[in-house]
């Protein structure tokens, strides 16, 4: 037998080689057209300044739908159509406001907040109450007979010293999403969250935040990090320094929001499903650029780019842009929910939710026997910038149709050092987003999704 | 003999793993130390905020100058000092100008220009005359008949398909390095090329140019994207169109200018150097934030660290700041010069001149052996995001060094996707930094001086 090993290996090995260079060529091609004749950047522009902020279950959430039904038809899709679910309609109102009411009277400017995403609003004449700094829930449970009719102030500072910055905001996210009800347990009024953000600004950041139904629902804010740094000097040098703070957000009834799915349809297994997408919703209080326009037209782009260089998908190629992923995640639920429901065949899904910046790698949930097949194709990404495979993930939308059916998930690791400079603020903008880096996202989405359509998983 | 080779070997790589780890922890509170209390950011706000623009011979330079050596005492140094050079004096004057003129009277706006550095001005009154537009210098040699009393216009497009937009530079530069004089050769009258950038503004990006001595010496402007398509379509379009002229700029005397030098004396090699620098002028359009402020506050941020953490680095550590990288390289030949008449002796250079991106790698220049040396510290830079070893180079300056007596160089690779973007225009500015991307920078050059002190090359 061991004759005929070496010869074997070696034709297998040619094959491999030469399959990988056929891999080679047409991933140039793909980067090629899209960094030549992309319309992601235009459609972004679309989206971003035509439309701006969409959150579900406002205007401008339906505007969006129209245009990535549009968009996707435009992009050459075989199929376009909107799947209904229903969607938390929850609206900011009249601008928030806060500020330091002092003794003093000396002129104190206002303080930069934005209420938290689902959080409820103050009465309407607002609430005055002395504030308690807290660094975190235990400093929180070592001051809580300190608690009652104060409004508590998380001042957790965003750690600098990770190098992926997306392990910051996991370290300080709680704050965010759970502060309210665990000041609430203690008879806070309200609470005030320091944002999530390495910015050099004073922007606020918002984002979602959750009522544990235990304890009473409380206003939530996030404020700006140089007012934070302001309230937190204020309160610790001036005994009369309360907070004054209003907020006229509220949650209204549900209402019917649409994913919206355009389709390549496979050539040779056309009832077996590579999804790929991003959330269409984004906060109300930015034009949702990198978070997350660009990862729907990233998605879009790949479907435009296979049509016009002729490649014929062996499985359906989906395109899905999310509904509802900023305060509610109805859209993924959904999705998953009829994935399981009417028993399709799901070979892999790919976001893109962290950013339309250069990418570095993809975050992969997968048997380790479908990782090391991705591994195999490492070297087709390195001339396109991507290199790390290290991190499990996925992304919050395709994580639905995984924990639903198990389906393999991955997601774009774009660079982070600006994600959470831009995040859930004013400042994430059309103008924030590069064009080269935003098409070379789609590049090598795409080029990960034409070698899983190619080989199987 | 074969009985002891095993416990040797495992010998061996223990003492490897536990150096390794050793190193591992050090770049770790590196990072930290950098992330957490870098002057980096703040120095590049004084230097572009406060100096702005510094091209070699202005006021700016003697500045800039003295805010080096002050920033190099306050990060630590043991000693600063300057090293005196001869820099070319050019001036813009007052500002260039140029216009489409035509018979049909229609309203044209002006077209948005800049003079490229080291070229002559007109005519006071400006030229006017018809423009040769030429895709390439191919073009030019079959259009030569034709040049004769006309403007050239170099419409040679930045190519978007290379990934790494060096490259694109490096194929596009040549028609601004020479494009005058190639034009000048027959007849023509002045240049306006083509800005070398990704942008999708229409600002001009000038860049330095030289004449051959041969042909006259004739005005040469860079022209925006925007207006370059504009110009090239009115020409195609309007046989009367002409285009109108003037620019102000012009060479004076050599005048004294300085490397700014600050170092931490070496505790085993006090006499053998490893040099980290950037250059100190700019183009006198923009602030040079990444052109090249970051550069030199990531070098001065190395020293400071080193000092902060009493790392105590076994050769001479020297910071440079170069003088006239821009339109001259005198600072970095006058560096060499000496370091070969002193007989120094240099141990490795580095330098960061690619802009205050997020690091992706280093370009390396030095033989198979010390390449190979670096490379074997490759997993210790990969939890910074530095990965690419893949390319030869070092920079503009340190390749006088090298020139001169050969020592080994590096030069950071930052992510390059955003730097043409800026890059010699009024848009390389302090706030197109961001402060994180430019500490990792510093960590990773950091890490490499590091390394390179204490194993040598």
């Amino acid at each position: 037998m061991k004759k005929y090993l070496l010869p074997i290996f070696f034709v297998c090995s040619l094959s491999i080689a030469h399959g990988q260079q056929q891999d080679s060529l047409l991933l140039r091609r793909l980067a090629t057209e899209m960094l030549t004749n992309s319309t992601a950047y235009e459609n972004l522009r679309t989206l971003t300044k035509q439309i701006g902020g969409r959150l579900a279950g406002s205007p401008q959430m339906l505007k969006a739908e129209k245009w990535g039904e549009q968009a996707l038809k435009e992009a050459g899709a075989d199929k376009v159509y909107l799947q209904a679910c229903q969607v938390p309609h929850w609206v900011r109102g009249a601008k928030e406001e806060a500020r330091i009411i002092s003794n003093r009277r000396d002129f104190i400017p206002p303080l930069q907040v934005l209420a938290l995403g689902n959080s409820v609003g103050s009465d309407p004449k607002g609430i005055t109450a002395p504030v308690l700094e807290v660094a975190s829930f235990d400093d929180l449970e070592a001051k809580k007979d300190q608690v009652k009719g104060k409004i508590v102030f998380y001042n957790y500072a965003f750690n600098p010293t990770f190098i992926k910055t997306f392990y910051s905001y996991g370290d300080a996210v709680k704050y965010r999403g759970q502060g309210a009800s665990r000041a609430a347990k203690y008879g806070a009024l309200a609470v005030i969250v320091r944002s999530m953000t390495h910015s050099t600004g004073n922007l606020p950041h918002t984002g979602a935040m959750s009522y544990n139904d235990s304890f009473p629902r409380i206003p939530a804010l996030a404020i700006g990090l140089q007012d934070a740094d302001r309230l937190s000097t204020r309160i610790k040098t001036d005994p009369s320094a309360k907070v004054f703070l209003r907020s006229n957000s509220k949650m209204l009834p549900d209402v019917t929001g649409h994913n919206v799915i355009g389709e390549i349809t496979g050539s040779e297994f056309p009832d077996k499903i590579i999804t790929v997408g991003g959330h269409l919703d984004s906060w109300d209080v930015c034009e949702g650029a990198h978070d997350d326009g660009a990862g729907c037209v990233q998605s879009i782009e790949i479907l435009r780019a296979f049509k016009a260089l002729g490649i014929k998908p062996r499985h359906t190629i989906r395109v899905v842009l999310f509904a509802n992923e900023e305060n509610g995640t109805r859209g993924g639920k959904q999705y998953a929910a009829l994935a399981k429901a009417n028993k399709e065949q799901h070979v892999f899904a790919l976001e893109s939710d962290a950013g339309g910046f250069t990418p570095r790698g993809f975050s992969l949930t997968m048997s380790p026997e479908q990782r090391a097949k991705v591994l195999s194709w490492q070297s087709l990404f390195l001339p396109y910038g991507v290199y790390d495979f290290s991190e499990e993930g996925g992304g919050v939308d395709v994580g639905q149709l995984h924990a639903a059916i198990g389906t393999p998930m991955g997601e774009l690791l774009p660079d982070s050092q600006r994600y959470f400079d831009i995040h859930h603020a004013a400042s994430d903008v059309f103008e924030a987003v590069n064009k080269r880096e935003l098409e070379l996202g789609a590049v090598n989405m795409g080029a990960l999704i034409y070698l899983i359509d190619r080989y199987g998983l």
